[in-house]
């Protein structure tokens, strides 16, 4: 159970910056870089490993600071994997207002091409993966995946929906997405891993418009 | 990297079976026991632990055999994982033929019923789940997975369906179909986690169908 990391090869906390849950008022520019760099760290940390496997004397290590830098700044390691999805899913917590943007009857297809998007382009396809592995493996990232993509998601689509159970609509159109996603990029199911994506989108879209705004 | 399980813990094979690869001819009640056992303990190790961090040594151990008993009835762990999952899988991969008796106007129904019909049920619930986190976590039992459910269950279904792409077709309705029970039952996300089963089948059973019999 133990390991052997030397815990002098971390960098110590810079003067200045306190090294304990305390609240200090360090330099803003040194303050938010090294918050950046434990984020950045973390990310590939969670990224690499999983959540389980993850652990915050690692992602100090990676970012060059002592552990307690990284407990100042975040807390606990559920909090610093909250913190690196956020970020790792801004441009995917955008999406509510990119797909309500527009009427309600082509919500279905931009919901589907967005999330698709984010699946295809390998950059932001590799945190997700990550993201997703960690919440199938383990009850506590499962929570923080749950938070995060209900509360900051799938409630704001809802929020569109004038029709009885919106939140029940928007996670079954979601199913979908997530099950197609899953069975073509993670488990690599054929057909459907080197199907046209034009083709999985024209059949794909029609049931997550069904499933929000169909009576 | 090592462990320190005593190989010494493990029964030896019993007289006259061959410990090696040569296929011998134990007596075949003897044999038909142990292939059992060793089967019990696989399906045990890999829910507990995982693909990945199961060994054929602690399914032997698990069994009270020895590893070398292991590889003569099943090959490698690879094998055995598949040789665990049939057995887990024996009655999904009765559903094509259940799922295929009866009216195709309701076979959206059929499927979707017995799909949840296994996920609500907590015995057969805990392997489904342990294979589930295994494809989604290793490339080798995802890689089983997809032989598995592609070959024994979506080409079954795929062959009743009198349409163009068949196959991507019974994707795309298991994709919604493991899609729910993924956010059902792992992520558990609400009001999903705790909607009505009935509720829920009104809603995806319909998607099924349509993703199988509409033009």
């Amino acid at each position: 159970m133990t390991k052997n990391t030397p815990p002098t090869e971390s960098t110590p906390p810079s003067p200045g910056e306190p090294a304990g849950r305390r609240r200090g008022r360090p330099p803003r520019t040194e303050s938010a870089g090294t918050r950046d760099r434990i984020l950045t760290a973390a990310r590939g940390e969670f990224s690499e490993r999983g959540y389980e496997k993850t652990s915050v004397r690692g992602i100090a290590k990676a970012a060059g600071v002592d552990s307690a830098l990284v407990h100042h700044y975040f807390g606990t390691k559920e909090q610093v994997f909250e913190a690196a999805i956020a970020v790792a899913f801004a441009p995917a917590l955008d999406a509510p207002v990119a797909v309500a943007d527009g009427p309600l009857e082509g919500v279905g297809e931009r919901l589907t091409r967005f999330v698709f998007g984010v699946w295809e382009n390998p950059t932001t396809r590799t945190p997700l993966l990550a993201i997703v592995r960690s919440a199938v493996n383990n009850d506590t990232a499962a929570a923080v995946f749950r938070r995060l993509i209900a509360a900051q998601l799938l409630r704001r689509i809802a929020a569109q929906v004038d029709l009885p159970d919106p939140e029940l609509r928007a996670e079954l159109a979601a199913a979908q997405l997530v099950g197609t996603a899953m069975m073509r990029y993670v488990i690599k199911l054929e057909p459907l891993a080197s199907a046209d994506l034009e083709q999985i989108i024209a059949r794909v879209a029609p049931v997550v418009q069904h499933h929000l705004t169909d009576r």
